[in-house]
């Protein structure tokens, strides 16, 4: 069964002591308006970039080093996990129900060691114009 | 005068040891094919995401840290410098004739710490589409 994936999200990993001053920073920056999340208060969107690539700002551990990540969206996880780790990609954790849905998603790193997450669809609308299929 | 900017480009930073290992996984993984920069061998570029979003590679120094970046692009650095200063962002360096048509370029770090860039415009469609204008 072919599957579908894009990299669809550029996310901003902020630790507390600069994640407000961070994520007001890229919202004046870009003039995209902050939305935070109703349902989890850890994650805010920053908007869109592009058209199609959704910008997103994480609350993430104190002392954690801020970073820029990306996320790849997917119809079918773990077929998506199985094509990126023949490509040289490894699995680092799988997150159950990570997402209001109730779906979950997989942490990698690629390999220069770079962590990347592999999600559920978030936007079916820019999902179904610019994923795509592979066999 | 007003000017204008955009966040335009999404940059893979990778030193040597990762570089090749590291490109290649990006565009297999997204499906995009390796365009190398003709006249800088330390630049790869791997299409557009999202239609608007350039993505690229840029080859680092041996032993620094393989990261993410992004670059802001706009029709007047010294402006779009220090629209971004008064929002909390500080300049690190700047990069003269960083491009082929002679253009600088200014290094600036957010108020996370995580460095970007200022570049001139790179992409006049996008650039005319979607940057926004600052009074």
């Amino acid at each position: 069964m072919p599957h579908r994936s894009r990299l669809a999200v550029l996310l901003l990993d902020l630790p507390p002591e600069v994640h407000a001053a961070g994520t007001d920073f890229w919202s004046a920056a870009t003039g995209n308006p902050v939305e935070p999340d109703m349902t989890d208060p850890a994650w805010h969107r920053l908007g869109m970039l592009g058209g199609r690539l959704s910008f997103e700002v994480q609350r993430t551990g104190e002392g954690t080093p801020p970073r820029w990540h990306v996320d790849v969206e997917t119809d079918d996880i773990p077929a998506e996990v199985a094509r990126l780790e023949a490509l040289g990609a490894r699995r680092l954790r799988h997150v159950e129900a990570a997402d209001p849905q109730g779906r979950g998603l997989c942490q990698m790193t690629d390999p220069a060691g770079l962590v990347f997450c592999v999600v559920a669809v978030q936007d079916d609308e820019a999902f179904g114009r610019s994923a795509r299929t592979w066999p």
